[in-house]
């Protein structure tokens, strides 16, 4: 096998991802700064479909209004040049200090008034480029004390927000879908809408409910120690996974965003595989970056390695629906369906079910693993 | 203060609670049985309003009918005696063998009517004493190894279990409240509906979602790191917040379910805060037990340190509302608010902020939570 | 590759293993005892080297000394019968109510007593085997609240255990060697000794260190997310790796003891590597247990999983070490070694270091990680 | 009381921390730059007894010697006008990109030099300000991945550092005693000697492992959810408690670095209690940094929250060893001991104890924690 990435596998990066310098709390950038347009060329050179870009990785925060212009004109050609689309974009709402309280949920309502019109105009930006998907992650939206505001009152202020910017999606034509994504912690605290599983219960509250769903990643996942997998097939089965956010994380610590696969390749099997089987079609974004030893031969090692590793495993995934034991085990295990059980209280209530019987027979779930782990070893 | 217990703060504690025999993974039992009727003596001699069951606490499994109906005069006798109500009503799907592949979510059909079966005999029983709320939580309802089912079939077994319910509880005119009641993991490695916010995805997509909410547990969201207040507000703000379970928990380990307050306790002051403020009016239900190293005097000691802690926390609320440095840190932050900034699209995107402006004034968080901490140790 | 476990390999599984009856805080047994001959029987059908066993697991804690003989005289018949060894012997010092409160460092003097005499009877047991390493995992020795006793209280009667347990090893000549296994927590709230490190530290503070050193397991140092080839290569280089418990667990949660690898397969690859790579040659020991959807046949899938796995990743390890573009890379980091820099201080103050040179290298660990996931994934 | 500082409390602070800017991974400072000298101003004014420093919070990277010793001369003076002592110094071995791989323990042998060549320069520094404790935090020495090298050779080469600073701290006759910190994870994805009992194990294979300790912190300890008071307990009883870094941090998370007390009070109670019940005389040095959403007024009021609720604590702390019901408690469980038990091997062997007698009475640790929680409270 070759492994080689074709446009109907939709694997997008973030401007954000192989242009991160690796900064971090305690250590300064060790990468020069990287320019989108040669991220683009970075990007073709690797085989993606597609960049996303939240609106000051390309138009810095207090560029003019020709100077936007320049950029967003240069870029396109860019894009153009090296065949890259532009499937989704997103805003930044964190980095600015004016951000340190919030933005939708800030305490002061110039905060909140300010974060709507830069998404308004991000939302313009991504327009431009044909962007149909527009991520919002509110990774300011939290606290560290909960002295600050109710969280009720943040989940309001959050609302408005949204409801608002359905209206100016519909207003302005732009056909957007919204992916809301979750985090548990950092840079807050405790950041409000925690979970995928959170905001899919917020997106109901929603007066344009039927625009807005979730961008499960896998990181946000990981942190708290959720099955991704189970939060994407929850989403999936509502019909909300718009977008998704493909990378790794190690539970119970800081934010890894590892090369995708390579702290939890079973959990990554998992993954692809329900991909794969129910046939989502968006993006396959990789929201990840390179360790901070690399320089940008090594960056563009990380990008490789993220397509590589979710062809391998979409591989895998055929191997193991085609493995016969596999589904012979699986057929066993569902050939016990008894239609009928529940046509009638009744008539339910009057059944007489053998415990001790429905609770001897072995499962052979172990088997099942284990011939899972033997194919993704590569020894099935 | 005396930190007396009164019927309208709803203090309720589960059989399994002061019943727990101190029984884990590596050692057995260390308290002999309690009966149900001497449990409810305890509660009254705690100050307790009121006891919830499973099914199984009360009526062993393989009772006859004729056994139950003994069983249940003795102790609605008992109840009665003893002024004490019982405000819920849940099923035991996770202890009996029959539940180890899970219960409404288990590959076997079977099992998966026998479990819904015996809910309707469950419902039965609870509403033989009045209950008004179901708990349902489905311990066992997970995996070890996704191998054994895909996530989105089991969330739909789910949903047909809970419509199926749903319509009994019309058919029998029981008048039920379902609360949901969402865990990570223990005892299987992931459960699905892993937390609060995930149960109130779900509970959208039911066919009578207005009788189902959930019932969030301090244990079950510290577990992933979560913030209990954050998900009880969002229940609370969606209409959805039926019933709730107090104890204590430190993240990232095993279900500990420790006296209320007794691990984290300015996390258990926000949440008294938060059930106090918005005027909650369901049971402040403890699920929680005593430490192995104690006799039945320990558990009493036990249930009445969680109702004490709880009414200690009640006034220290009190306090932070009237203490008038947090009151004028807070109306200052809130102070800024500025009205007919959304008014209109165009009225908004020609607005300009000064973001240095906005970032440079402090805005005295840590101040406030010092005096949150004041507060807490009682040298306000 | 047959994956055929051999002899030199030395794995080895303990009776509570195979034996485990899938109790769980929520659950009951799901399956009929094994009796420690049929567990024997089954060790040598799946290709195990050894069985290692608590004192309870094959004497009942109250067997007179005529049963406990005759236990004795069975029990080596059958493993002599079956061509199973005994390498490790342990004592419990967690089941029995009486160690609620620990057992070496419980506040009751007689529970200390009692807890050392018990293992010295432990130690009897195991030497009548042939067992030359005895391990100690201090389950119950923590607290749920240090107002029990000051935790440096409890050290100390660690250590006047163990330092008493040493003397009696020499004064019957048995030859141990003492390993001490550490968990941060479960069943206790927090467990003195909390990691492998611990314990190393521990131990230099005993009479007799020569004779003690440590038992680390994967669940055990994954729990609280620590990297288990690191712990483990703190204890080899200190030559204090006397033993070694093989199981997965995924961090941040209840203590898992799943199949081998089969949570965390890079870990568990770099764990296997460094093991075979220094050239380990104590027993390969699993600690884990099937899930409780499994009947005895699953529970042997479970056993032969480990092995199997253990084996695949064997291979792996040398396949890595084999493989000319991670040699080439390895090489190429190691060669810039500077001899003589540390020869003297002043030498080395006057030297001069071009921290931008040095900064400016990428050092290829993307590709030296993505190469091993290809080994890993078998595509290598 | 009025919780004012003394000089014999020896609460010390960083100067990186009141002096740190709000920088995180997913933002920018938010305060401008404090100078070294405006820090010693606010700590004066704070109440503080000290100021410790890494090399580079007082001396830039890059400063010309004449440059150093005017800055030196500077804050010295500075130091003196404010009564602020320098009880530690400190290294930055994380924030240049020469670190990216390790310090000590990097591939590169210039790397390593030049660490060392830094680390006796930053020795040099705190000798002329009369430090007499010397703390290292390895935060680079780590790994993403483990291919990049073996784990036991990070060991080597940190004992080869660690010995060679041992010896240019004799023969400059320094006095230092070194103190070093643990961290199990972030910056990088693991960090050898993840925890304070790693250290205490790697100390004892020092050259000179006298003049070597540890320098718990809170944060790095709750970070993989161990019990700080009891990784302080096994340092204090071995003798290495040289030094220790107060703040406070949920588990499970990022490096949170909060205010003292402010997250886990119970916690905090516990290890204030012990120092002072034993006496620790070194500094209470506060390593935590106030909110992103504060100006250097919050800044102070950060600082002065740590040392307020530290003195909160220690007065608690009294009044729990005088509390007569909670000293009743505890001599009852105490006057259990019985001597001579130990005296002779058969001796023990031939006691017997009665299991069920040892277990049934209850041991009253509920009472006595809650009757701490109350003492927490401020309701006693």
């Amino acid at each position: 096998m070759n492994y080689q990435p074709q446009p109907e596998h939709k694997f997008t990066f973030g401007l954000w991802t192989v242009g991160n310098r690796g900064r971090d709390p305690f250590g300064d950038a060790v990468r020069e700064t990287l320019t989108p347009i040669n991220a683009v060329k970075m990007l073709a050179e690797v085989g993606a479909y597609g960049v996303n870009f939240h609106d000051n990785d390309l138009v810095p925060i207090d560029a003019t209004s020709a100077e936007r212009d320049q950029i967003v004109k240069d870029f396109k050609q860019a894009c153009d040049d090296n065949g890259i689309k532009v499937p989704m974009a997103t805003v930044n709402l964190f980095y600015d200090p004016v951000f340190r309280d919030g933005a939708f949920t800030a305490n002061d309502a110039k905060v909140r008034s300010y974060s709507i019109q830069k998404t308004m105009r991000a939302m313009d930006l991504g327009a431009e480029f044909g962007a149909e998907i527009f991520v919002l992650w509110g990774g300011r939206e939290g606290s560290e004390t909960d002295a600050c505001r109710r969280p009720d009152e943040a989940i309001k202020r959050l609302r408005e927000a949204l409801n608002y910017l359905c209206e100016y999606n519909i207003s302005q034509g732009y056909g957007y879908k919204f992916a809301m994504e979750a985090k548990p912690n950092e840079p807050r605290a405790d950041i409000y809408m925690p979970t995928t599983g959170a905001y899919l219960g917020f997106i109901e509250t929603l007066e344009h409910k039927e625009m807005v769903g979730v961008n499960p990643e896998v990181a946000h996942e990981h942190m708290p120690g959720l099955n991704m997998t189970h939060s994407v097939a929850q989403a999936w089965e509502a019909g909300k996974l718009f977008h998704i956010d493909l990378n790794d994380q190690v539970p119970g610590r800081y934010d890894q965003d590892l090369r995708f696969g390579s702290a939890a390749p079973k959990a990554a099997f998992w993954l692809v595989k329900f991909l794969e089987d129910v046939g989502y079609e968006g993006s396959r974004h990789f929201d990840a970056h390179a360790y901070r030893t690399e320089d940008y031969e090594g960056v563009k090692d990380f990008a490789r390695g993220c397509i590589r590793t979710y062809l391998i495993l979409k591989e895998k995934a055929q191997q193991w629906n085609d493995h016969p034991e596999i589904q012979g085990i699986l057929s066993n295990i569902r050939e016990t369906a008894t239609n009928g059980a529940l046509a009638s209280f009744d008539g339910l209530l009057s059944q007489s079910f053998d415990r001790k019987a429905l609770s001897s027979k072995g499962l052979q779930y172990e088997k099942l693993d284990q011939l899972t782990m033997d194919i993704l070893f590569g020894v099935a």
